[in-house]
């Protein structure tokens, strides 16, 4: 660790890899020749839909879970969350054999909750709003005393997403660039970490919601600034930056790029359609913003990080009108 | 070759595996903890959902294509079909540079046509009759001495189709049972032919939806019975046995397996749950038929093959009410 804002270092992410290893996939890397000769690069997909619950998240959930102590460990962990941190805390608890608390807005969908429990998760539910999350989750953790973990901006988290691009980094050779989605920048985070440390010469770009372009403005403002309340179909990249990953963002990232609601859609059908793979809406904003900026990775090798594959298979967004 | 049947030799499946090695992807075999502690089996799935033109028949289409001498070659291949076979001879047509025609019913949808398009097929169409397909396809061919390439009654396709179980067994050690479904038997006489051959202790299921079951009271008759325009949602299972491929299944298949339309299509939304891949119906009821007949796999390491991935994502059958 480093710093007052306890940053992790590389070291860290060699010993959360080593931790999580028994605990996660090492996701295979997947290429298409469709999409290299539509975009003119070369993309090597980091398949994280292939990952344990299902999403990336869980490299750094179970890098949380099984650092703790066996004393703190004991009580268990919380975090408040209705998307696949949710998921994956629940099931890197499970595998510990510890309970795994998560508030979540009474409103969200049964789905969600199901998923969760279905992990093991032991759901709290709070009104939708802000302030109902922050006090129900005041009193879970007063009453169990379990370990908080956020589902970004925590080193624990951080470090564990680093192991990601590692891999990647293993699996193919001479990367130019290496491309994935922002939303509270735990995966961006973890890239910026791992790559400047072995790869620095490679580029870092973060892709990003139009309609949920917050890091994109807090990027060319050079502070963090926060949407109120988001919409778009990329439903993981909603939340801000925090302090931790706006350290990261802000030093390492080479580019932010945007993709419209009728982009990033067109690419996950695209995606489904010649991949043959299920991947969220948040996995296609990096091939939709890659599509609509082709001269700035033509020639290149780049990584794209395909971050989950949890989709309601009952209301995909081509078909919602 | 041997007999009046013409029927391929193991040496045929050597022979096109190098033929059509530059053409076709080595499809990665897939694992799930989750399928496997839901069935009690080891499962291995061999993902031709994966393959070039989204499924296995591109390795029999590539074997009759490039084992045409040129001046054959020259005159082009033609076929009737609305599926993956019209697609995949018109991508190994183009492989090699030769006209493809497709004879297909002006009924059949318009995103199927496009798609033969865009693999550079030439299509002819036809009344929805099999009077009218047939003159139409005679013209075609008088016109243009294309080759005729069968969809699976052909020793070229069947000994094509043999290379990817022959791939599977280099891929796992020690499979107890290979499962594929069964529509025409192209694929199934492939694992036949292969495995006959190299691995003859391995068990050989066939898997058939109950509304086209017409191998299965074939293979329970010892004659070929067909249906008369059977209506399942895995619509690449309908056509019925041909002389060649029943020759196959009635000598080397171990048992034919059938599941409902619902169980088919809840199989299938397991496995893009689960999995996280896009697979048509007709491959989803291996694993529809292993959900149901948990005894005859438990215990087993088995082979399973996902034969294609070309879905309408507009049109998914849990969706149509």
């Amino acid at each position: 660790m480093k710093d007052g804002l306890d940053l992790p270092t590389f070291d860290d992410v060699v010993a959360a890899h080593e931790r999580i290893a028994p605990h996660i996939h090492r996701t295979p890397v997947l290429t298409s020749s469709y999409f290299n000769a539509l975009t003119g690069a070369e993309l090597f997909f980091k398949c994280e839909n292939f990952q344990k619950a299902g999403a990336f998240k869980v490299r750094g959930a179970c890098n949380a879970v099984f650092g703790l102590d066996d004393e703190m460990a004991e009580k268990g962990v919380a975090t408040h969350s209705s998307g696949n941190h949710a998921l994956s805390l629940s099931y890197a608890a499970g595998r510990r054999g510890i309970p795994c608390h998560v508030v979540m807005p009474k409103t969200a969908p049964e789905a969600k909750k199901a998923a969760v429990r279905g992990y093991g998760g032991i759901i709290t539910e709070c009104e939708p709003s802000t302030t109902s999350r922050e006090a129900v989750f005041a009193e879970v953790e007063a009453e169990t005393g379990a370990e908080f973990v956020h589902p970004y901006n925590d080193p624990r988290v951080i470090a564990g997403q680093g192991t990601c691009s590692r891999e990647l980094m293993e699996q193919v050779e001479g990367l130019d660039a290496v491309i994935a989605p922002i939303g509270g920048g735990g995966m961006i985070s973890g890239c910026c970490l791992t790559l400047s440390t072995i790869a620095p010469e490679v580029e870092i770009y973060a892709a990003e919601p139009e309609q949920a372009d917050d890091a994109y403005r807090s990027f060319k403002a050079g502070r963090i600034i926060a949407d109120d309340a988001p919409v778009t179909v990329a439903d993981g990249l909603k939340v801000p930056l925090k302090e931790r990953t706006w350290a990261f963002v802000s030093n390492h990232v080479t580019d932010i790029l945007t993709a419209s609601e009728e982009e990033i859609v067109a690419a996950m059908k695209l995606t489904w359609e010649r991949m043959k793979i299920v991947i969220e809406p948040s996995c296609a904003v990096p091939l939709a913003t890659i599509l609509k900026n082709k001269r700035v990775f033509a020639g290149k090798r780049v990584g794209v990080i395909i971050t989950g594959g949890n989709v309601d298979l009952d209301k995909l967004p081509w078909m919602v009108v």
